[in-house]
């Protein structure tokens, strides 16, 4: 210990950053619904009769942006963008290749199976004649949305979480990590979900709305821990783990990719450009990297998720033997 | 002008800033689309027959809150928090009223007739049986606001416009006051969106994600110019004018109203509070203030409009007889 009560070991300065982060961080509501919600549904999924290798693999989607507030009574916060479609589509094609599907989203983004919607398929899609509601537009798209999403949901494949803070997301993704950690291998983290990289320590925050009156407006944003490394090393260790990289420039982009790769010891990086990422992808692992272009019409997340899928039951079968 | 080719008068320079925002923010998309649905429904609600203190009267009423991104490829963005729940109550009791409304909200916030719905209903509230499609929850409150929404709608007196950043705000907000500016006194504006105070200049604007590499972020915003102004003197010199202000603080709301109400000659400021904002406001004019309160499980809109309605019809009157 330095004389200022801080560590100079910088990991136990770090872990002295992220037990800062959850303890000052506002609690999260509904906790014990959730945590219920969350063992009833691995229970459910955990029953699967067979050997190891054969038994249900569970994945957890993150999807959509996280925001920061910048004052206490929230008025106004960044938010990272994020459309939630690359997560939405993935929950669709990990539901069909026989995965359970734990998808923790933003609040508000696109929903699995939704995808092809206009933006208000109630108001846009329906409408109202002598006393009953009729589909006029869309009628295909919506029931499929329909009937594929309870299908999930009631066959107990599909558990929905959201949150829209990086508060939330946080202390969700450690309760789900807890959730899972028997599971082993089993395990995917399929991480897509837009991160805030800079934050407004709770503490530290504004009470009242920041008043407008005096000039420009300086802000200091802090760094949030990087909580992938405890994540990966603490909070699920056994877990099998995929994350994302996304940029703008192109030039960076597999650098930083390859760079994640290593310092958080993660299975496979995606890599993306938000310019193109709907059309191809780069899967960045240790044993090198793998290009994935869509079939024109189709989405890129089929081989993609093909890949992951396939990768991971490798990574099973080599824990399992050894 | 002073030597460095700025003016010193505090109105030229402040216009300067006003035309410097327009000319250099991301120009709007589907500009004609826009404008030629503009002049439709106007020429629709323009054909009132009887005296002018007869025709309908127009309302734009702006909902939701404005985002500031913080690059160019907007990745990171500022955001202002607003449901739009009292835009869209209130554009139910204005229609009601026998008002036309320009409905100016957010993309994804609270839509009119939807307030008593889930966050998604139609996969919340509807299920799909042998190839059709029914309602399973809140039967009524879905019928009701498709009905609703369709016939307001279909019988042009409800037009509703998106926005998310600020640019796309103020252009649009812009494009409305020029298409009613020949309506005068019968127009009014009923601006309940929650609009930035501070942006990033779209050309100082990184072009590139922000890198997280290197400790604390710090940001310096400006002001975003106050258009409050511009749309009271010079886009709409005529309308009758009604402007918000919320606060956390409520030791400083009413100060705040009353100084906005002066400093740009507001027909009347709503002042709300955001604990409470609910249940009471408070209408600040320049002839004293009224506390509105909502009767027990109703809205406070109820009053509110009912108040501000009269307010406008005594004024177009008093300006018709002068």
């Amino acid at each position: 210990m330095s004389s200022n009560g801080r560590s100079n070991d910088p990991e136990e300065s770090f872990m002295a950053e992220v037990n800062n982060f959850f303890d000052t961080a506002p609690p999260l509501k509904d906790r014990l619904v959730i945590s219920q919600k969350l063992k009833e549904f691995i229970e459910h999924n955990s029953h699967a009769s067979g050997n190891e290798a054969s038994k249900r693999k569970i994945v957890c989607i993150t999807s959509g942006g996280t925001t920061v507030p910048l004052e206490q009574r929230c008025v106004r916060y960044i938010d990272n963008f994020s459309s939630g479609f690359r997560g939405a589509a993935s929950t669709e094609y990990f539901l069909k290749a026989g995965y359970a599907v734990i998808f923790l989203n933003r609040r508000g983004t696109c929903q699995p199976y939704c995808r092809s919607l206009p933006d208000d398929p109630m108001l846009e899609c329906f409408e109202s004649t002598n006393e009953s509601v009729q589909v006029r537009s869309h009628a295909e798209a919506i029931r499929k949305a329909i009937s594929n999403h309870h299908a999930a949901v009631e066959s107990g494949v599909l558990l929905k979480l959201q949150f829209t803070t990086i508060f939330e997301y946080l202390q969700l993704l450690q309760m789900i990590a807890g959730a899972l950690r028997d599971l082993g291998p089993r395990v995917m983290f399929y991480l897509a979900a837009a991160v805030s990289d800079f934050y407004v320590p709770w503490e530290s925050m504004a009470e009242h709305k920041i008043q407008s009156a005096a000039g420009p407006l300086d802000m200091r944003l802090a760094q949030v821990p990087k909580m992938l490394s405890v994540l990966r090393k603490d909070w699920a260790p056994l877990a099998y783990f995929i994350s994302f990289k996304l940029e703008t420039d192109s030039l960076i982009l597999l650098d930083k990719a390859s760079s994640a790769l290593n310092k958080y010891n993660m299975h496979a990086v995606v890599a993306n450009e938000l310019a193109n990422r709907k059309e191809e992808v780069t899967v960045v692992t240790p044993h090198g990297k793998t290009c994935i272009r869509r079939e024109a019409w189709t989405d890129v997340e089929i081989p993609l998720i093909e890949l992951l899928a396939e990768m991971h039951s490798a990574h099973i079968e080599g824990t399992l033997q050894s």
